[in-house]
C-alpha cells in the first residue's frame, strides 16, 4: 500500500475552461484515522459538470472550493483503516472524498454500497447522484404524464441519458439534444431515445417542431443558452422546465433566455432543482433505480478513463469538450 | 345621441413606443344591433400595459390586433339598443368593447355590472381584470404565507397596487418597486405598503437587502429587466416568481434575466400567469374583492383621464411614461 496521498488542489479560479495552472498536484502522507474516523482508498472518481460551478467564488447551492483546497469530487472506494464503529476495513463506500487517493472521513455523507447488486462504478452513475438527479428532477419537478413529450439537453451525459430512459419507462416520448451525430445515433440506438437532435448541426427550431409536434411538456435542462431558448419557443400549455444545470453558461458571461416570457404564453413554469434536497428520499430512489436496472428497463452507461489523480484536470476537460457518452469516471490505477 | 362612432384603429406595428402615425382615428356610423345582438355606449376604457403586446405580430397569449382593426380595449358602458334576450337597454356592462364610442356585441365575454355595489370604473380596476389578476396571480401562483415577504414591481400600477394590498390582508410584508419618489411615498402612505423602492434612484440591491432582510418569498413581476434580476438575487429558499408582465421589455429588444440560475440556488420557481385562464373562477374572485372593498381593507385607486376616443394614443403613452398611480382609465366625454 502506497503511503503517499496524491491530491489535486485548486490553485486559481478559472475564467473560462480551467487551465493547467489552475491546479496543483501535491503529495502528502496518507492520512491516519483519528478516533471515530476511517480512511478510504478512492478507486473511482465522478467527473461532473457541476465541478465547474464549485470552482467559482460567490453564492451558490454549495460553498465554493477555496483556493488551496483539495478539489471536491464524489467517489467510491474501500475502507482501509477504521476507528469508526459503523465502518469496517473492506467496506465499499461512496461519498464526497475529493480528488485524492486517500480520504479521512467521519462518515458524514458516506454510504456503504453493495457491489453484489451492481459494480462500484454504477454507484457513481445510475445508482448514484446522476441517477438520483434524473429520478427526482424528472419525476418530482417535471411530473411527466404518459403520452407526453420529455425533452432533455445534455442527453448523452450521465444525468441526461438516465432522464431519457426514465421518461420512456413512464410512457413518455423521449427527445434528446446532444452534440454530434455519433452521440445522437448512440442515444437512439443504444439508450432508447425516440429521437435525438444534434445541436451542433441541426436547425434546432425545425428539429424540435418535427420531433415534438405537440410541444414539449417537460424540458429537463442541463445546458441553458440557445437550447433553452429553443425549448421555450416550443413549450406545450402548462409545461414544466426543470432547471438542473447550465453547462453552456459555466465558462462564459452568463446570458438569460431572451424569450423567457414564453413561460407566460405557455402558462409554464421553470423550477430550480438540487438533488441534495432529496437526501431523505435517496433510499426510495435507489431502490426504484435498482429495480429498473435488474429488470433491464434501465441501463447504466459508464465511460471509465484509467489514470492517476494527476490526470483529473485533463479528464475534466474531456467532459467540457463533450468527449463522453454517459457517466464519465476517472478510475484510479 | 350621437350617430357617429369614433374609433381608434391600428395603422402600423410600432417598434418601440407607439407613434401618432401608428394609429388612425376614423368615424363610422353608430352600429345597429343585429338579431341576438346589442349595442353598448362605452363610457370608460381601461388603459393597460398589455395593450403594447397586443400590437405586436406573432405568437402570444391572445391573437394580435391586426392592422386596420379597432384597437382592443376593455371597457364599461351602457346598453343603448338590444335585440338580445339577456341584455336590456340601460344595463351597465363590462367587456372587450375596443377603443370606440359604440360597440355591437353578441354578449360573448360581456358581464353585467352592479353600479350600486361600486362605481362603474371600479369594474375596470379592483373589481375588474386588474383586481382579478392580482387576486389569482398572487394567491394561486404566488401562494404567500403569513409572515412572508411579497415583492411586487410596477407597484404603483393597477395590478401592483392591489397585489400589495392583498399581500397585507394575508399577513405578509408588502414591498413595492415603482418609478419616482412621489409614487413610493404614495404606496407607503396611501396604499399601505410596508416599504417602496424607487428603481430610478435607488441602489436596488441594497434597498432590497434592507427591505427584504429574510429574502423575497413571492415576487410578482410586472416589469422584467433589471428589477427581475435584482429580485432573483434576493430570493428566499423555495420562492415563487409570478410572471405577469414585462413592461420594461415591451418596447425594446427583449433581454432575459442573466442570473436566472438563481432559481436553482434558491430552489425557486418562475411561472407564467394569464388571468383569462381563471374565467371560471371570476365570480369567486370578484366576491372576495368586493368584500374587502366594503370592509375597507382594500381600496380601488383609479386615475380617470377625461377625453375622447382620439385621446387614446396620448393616454396610452402616459401609462408607458409612468404618469399614473393606480388604474389608468380614459373617461369618454
Amino acid at each position: 500500500m502506497n503511503a503517499v496521498n496524491t491530491q489535486c488542489r485548486l490553485a486559481a479560479r478559472p475564467k473560462d475552461l480551467p487551465k493547467a495552472t489552475d491546479w496543483v498536484i501535491v503529495e502528502e502522507p496518507k492520512p491516519v484515522a483519528g478516533e471515530g474516523e476511517f480512511v478510504v482508498e478512492v478507486n473511482y472518481m465522478s467527473i461532473d459538470p457541476a465541478m465547474r460551478t464549485w470552482m467559482n467564488a460567490g453564492r451558490s447551492y454549495v460553498p465554493p472550493v477555496e483556493i488551496g483546497e483539495v478539489m471536491r469530487a464524489l467517489g467510491v472506494g474501500r475502507v482501509v483503516e477504521s476507528r469508526h464503529s459503523g465502518f469496517a476495513v473492506g467496506d465499499d463506500v461512496s461519498g464526497i472524498f475529493g480528488v485524492q487517493r486517500y480520504a479521512a472521513s467521519s462518515g458524514d455523507g458516506v454510504n456503504k454500497i453493495d457491489t453484489t447488486v451492481a459494480p462500484a462504478t454504477v454507484y457513481l452513475g445510475a445508482l448514484g447522484i446522476s441517477g438520483l438527479t434524473a429520478y427526482f428532477g424528472l419525476l418530482d419537478i417535471g411530473k411527466p404524464e404518459p403520452g407526453q413529450t420529455v425533452l432533455v439537453s445534455g442527453a448523452a451525459g450521465s444525468v441526461g441519458s438516465i432522464v431519457g430512459q426514465i421518461a420512456r419507462i413512464k410512457g413518455c416520448r423521449a427527445v434528446g439534444v446532444a452534440g454530434g451525430e455519433d452521440k445522437c445515433r448512440w442515444l437512439v440506438e443504444e439508450v432508447g431515445f425516440d429521437a435525438a437532435i444534434d445541436y451542433k448541426s441541426a436547425d434546432l427550431r425545425a428539429e424540435l417542431k418535427a420531433h415534438a409536434p405537440n410541444g414539449v411538456d417537460v424540458y429537463f435542462d442541463n445546458v441553458g443558452g440557445a437550447t433553452l431558448e429553443a425549448a421555450l419557443n416550443r413549450l406545450a400549455h402548462g409545461a414544466r422546465i426543470v432547471l438542473c444545470g447550465a453547462v453552456s453558461q459555466y465558462n462564459d458571461t452568463p446570458r438569460g433566455p431572451a424569450n423567457y416570457m414564453q413561460l407566460l404564453v405557455a402558462r409554464a413554469s421553470m423550477t430550480g432543482f438540487v438533488v441534495f434536497d432529496y437526501a431523505d428520499r435517496y433510499p426510495e430512489g435507489i431502490a426504484q433505480l435498482a429495480k429498473w436496472l435488474h429488470s433491464g428497463e434501465l441501463q447504466s452507461h459508464d465511460q471509465i478513463e484509467r489514470g492517476g489523480v494527476g490526470d483529473f484536470p485533463a479528464t475534466l476537460l474531456k467532459l467540457f469538450r463533450g468527449e463522453n457518452t454517459g457517466k464519465l469516471i476517472l478510475g484510479l490505477e
